[in-house]
């Protein structure tokens, strides 16, 4: 029902939706909002974890593609999002203490300390985009579910204090898309980029294909194969298993808006 | 003559070559060894400096391309180079203390400190071997030079203590090879990646190509563009620029060889 919505919301530009979540009116999911403008994942971590969350993306860039980063204390971006407000420009906040859902809320600005850094990360949206563009219908947007998401057994290389296995999303892909879905999509780096697996999940350690660990599951239709992309699920799930004292998050679907168009992620 | 006499290194393994370089048989410059795998530059700084670098790295990855990063301390790596000892492993080192250079020597062990983080950054030498093998004549190697770099009047983004104008390389190409000049090292970003910029050298900031500011000047015949590419120069700049207590780098020629294909730095 919020994605219908925010259809009215899909050609207005995006400092202006950002003025419109700064200011309380939009307090719900982006989804759908600036049609063709990237939206990001937010992390936000004390400086003395920040170190090794940089070298954890810089290890696995496929898993954690940063868009930007802060710098130490502010509030501001200088690269994807012109005068946004990193406390305020998200429509709902996540709180974690010690690895745990403390609260959730529309501004975090009465939390801000000296010592945070914000990470955006890309989000998979932006290479939904241009499969959809491409001919390349996506299956859960089309069942108007959630993508389905999974544990796999590959180790993501650790760094510092932060370990944890893969996760990824699944798309269906006709054995005739799967090529075009690969160069597509290899082409945008900023977002995940190349499958990391294209069919047996089993070669992964995925056992039920019907089972996600996260999200919803998808029909799988005669003649198609699974498609797996690394998925920003990852950094977040490496972040809650080490237990940080104080980690603020977006809440799922409730993405900054960038500036970014998704077809300049093509580089 | 070093170059030469290097012919009969060409076909050894890394492991073999980093072995010969520990014992202190090998102390000259690696041009031309182990034919086929990376060579990375090194720079070798305090933690304390480390995350600032890392993120100057994130957002400059094309003057920056970072092929690994140590653990804190360690003098080991664990993804490009198998049993390597960042200590010894390298021919020649630099050692600079406060931004001038203190000393070269071809051991660092006893120097080491427990708080050194080592960045092994991409090299342009490996996008020159695919240039070569797709018919691409590299005019610096063909004259026996070494590549002509500009200072330019882009500014790199900064990230925390270091700043500094983007250092390019200039390689001329005929106007039939611009277009496959630029797939070809397009297809490499984590060394350097696509050019920076295809003509006229004054667009970004360059006022005679027969002056580089390192390296040498290179013959530019009729029927050619100047195209230019981000420098490993770069990062070495800025660094050098933030004055930092105690850095060590390699010295220039005397390379880190990885067990990484050049070929498999496609991705």
């Amino acid at each position: 029902m919020e994605a219908i919505n925010n259809f009215k919301y899909s050609s207005v530009s995006p400092g202006e939706i950002r003025q419109k979540i700064r200011s309380g009116e939009i307090t719900w999911n982006t989804s759908g909002m600036c049609a063709g403008f990237a939206q990001a994942n937010l992390v936000i971590l004390r400086k003395d974890k920040a170190y090794d969350f940089l070298l954890f993306a810089q290890r696995n860039p496929k898993s954690c593609p940063i868009l930007e980063v802060t710098d130490i204390g502010a509030r501001t971006l200088n690269y994807i999002a012109k005068d946004a407000d990193i406390a305020k420009d998200i429509p709902k906040y996540r709180i974690y203490r010690n690895g745990i859902l403390d609260l959730e809320c529309t501004d975090v600005s009465k939390f801000w300390r000296d010592d945070f850094v914000s990470f955006l990360i890309g989000c998979s949206f932006s290479f939904e985009s241009s499969l959809i563009e491409s001919s390349i219908s996506v299956r859960h947007i089309d069942e108007g579910k959630n993508v389905p998401m999974y544990i796999t057994n590959i180790d993501c290389l650790p760094a510092g204090v932060f370990s944890g296995k893969m996760v990824v999303s699944m798309r269906p892909i006709p054995y005739n898309q799967v090529v075009k879905a690969t160069t597509i999509t290899q082409a945008m780096p900023r977002v995940h980029g190349a499958p990391i697996h294209i069919g047996d999940p089993s070669k992964i350690g995925i056992k039920d294909l019907d089972k996600p660990e996260f999200g919803d599951s998808v029909n799988i239709k005669e003649g198609e194969v699974p498609v797996f992309w690394c998925c920003g699920v990852t950094p977040q799930s490496v972040i809650m298993n080490s237990k940080p004292d104080f980690v603020i998050t977006h809440s799922p679907g409730h993405m900054l808006i960038t500036d970014i168009k998704n077809i300049d992620l093509k580089d």
